[in-house]
C-alpha cells in the first residue's frame, strides 16, 4: 500500500500490527495517537515494554508469572494445599483469581494439545504437571479449561495419565452464564445445563 | 482490581489501556502476548515506538507529518500548486493520497474547532492557512472534512475569513458511499444524495 506517511509511523504500524486484534488501519491510528503524545509518556510505554522480559519471571513450580523466582499464588502460605486448578494459560488464573472463590494452588499447562499448531505433549507442562500430583499432597484437581476440541483433548490426556490413588478429578460446571438468555444460548450450552440440572 | 500478575505485566497494562479503543482486558492480553514474543522482537517494537518523537517532524509548510523539515507532498514538484485540500489530520492526508484522484497541496488544520473540548481558533492552524491562501497562487481550495457539527463550525469560519480575491471554495460531494445501500442510509445521507442529484 502507498503510504507518504513518516518512516517511523510507518514503521511503527508495522509492528503494531504484529499484536493480535490491531489491524493496519488501528495500528496507524495509534501509531499517529502516540505522536500526540508528550515525548516522556511515549518513553514511559517504550520503557515498560523493553523491561518486560527482564522483570517478569515464570513460577517454577505452578509455572503462573511471576515476578521473582516463584508466583504470589505459591509463594501464599494460606493457600489451601490439597487443591490444584488446571489452566491454559496465566490471565485463566487472573480472572479465577479476580473471582475470590478458589484457595487453592494453580498449575499453567501453557496452552492446550493442538497437533495442527505444532503443540503436543512435549510442548506443554504435563510432566511436571504429573510429578506434583505424585509428590504433592492434593485430595482434588479442578481441571478449568473451556470447553472446545483441544481442550476435550487435553482434559482427556490428563485423566488418562492420573498417577494411582485418590485424587478426585473435576471439572467447571457447564451451564447458562449468568445474565444469559435461554432464548440466545447455543444447542450445546443447553443441553449441557439441562444434564447438569440441579435439585432446587 | 485485584490483580496477581507481576508488576511489570500490571505496569504496561495500565500504560496500554491510555490507547484509543484498549480497554483493560484487551491491555492484559496484549501485555502476556508480548511476553511470549522473543526479546528482541519486542526491543524493536519498544525501540520504535522510542524513536517516534525524535524521527517525525511536522511540515512547516503544509502541518502534514513528515521525515524532514517539508513533507513529503510539499517536496514534490510535480503538485499542482494552484489546488489546496483543508484535512483535519494527517490520517486524512494518508487516506485522500491513497485515492490517487488528488495532485494538489494540502493544509492540515490539527483538528476542528470544538469549544467544549478546549478546541478554538488559535489551537488549530487558521493563521498559517489564510496567510497560505493570501500569499499563495491557489485557484481552488477543497474544505475536505466530514459532516459532524464542529466540522460545519470549522468549514464557516474557513468562508468567512476568507482573504478577498476569486478563490473557489469547494466542499466533497456529499451522498451514497458507494457499495451502500438506500435502505440503510441515514436520512441525513439520503437526503444529501437526492438533494445534490446528478443529470445522467
Amino acid at each position: 500500500m502507498h503510504s507518504i506517511l513518516p518512516r517511523a509511523v510507518r514503521e511503527l504500524s508495522q509492528e503494531l500490527t504484529r499484536l493480535p486484534g490491531i489491524g493496519p488501519k488501528t495500528a496507524q491510528r495509534l501509531a499517529v495517537y502516540l505522536l500526540r503524545q508528550s515525548p516522556s509518556d511515549v518513553g514511559r510505554l517504550s520503557d515498560t515494554i523493553k523491561n518486560l522480559h527482564q522483570s517478569v519471571h515464570v513460577c517454577s513450580s505452578c509455572f503462573n508469572l511471576a515476578d521473582g523466582a516463584v508466583c504470589a499464588v505459591c509463594r501464599d502460605e494460606k493457600r489451601d494445599t490439597s487443591l490444584l486448578c488446571i489452566v491454559e494459560d496465566p490471565l485463566d488464573v487472573e480472572a479465577i483469581e479476580r473471582t475470590g472463590s478458589f484457595q487453592g494452588l494453580y498449575h499453567v499447562l501453557g496452552g492446550v494439545l493442538s497437533p495442527l499448531d505444532g503443540v503436543g505433549v512435549k510442548q506443554l507442562t504435563f510432566a511436571e504437571l504429573f510429578e506434583r500430583l505424585v509428590s504433592g499432597a492434593f485430595q482434588e484437581i479442578i481441571i478449568a479449561l473451556d470447553h472446545t476440541m483441544e481442550s476435550e483433548a487435553t482434559a482427556r490426556h490428563i485423566t488418562s495419565h492420573m498417577p494411582d490413588g485418590s485424587i478426585k478429578v473435576t471439572r467447571l460446571a457447564r451451564g447458562l452464564p449468568t445474565g444469559g438468555d435461554i432464548e440466545f444460548a447455543d444447542a450445546l450450552t443447553l443441553s449441557a445445563a439441562l444434564s447438569g440440572r440441579k435439585t432446587v
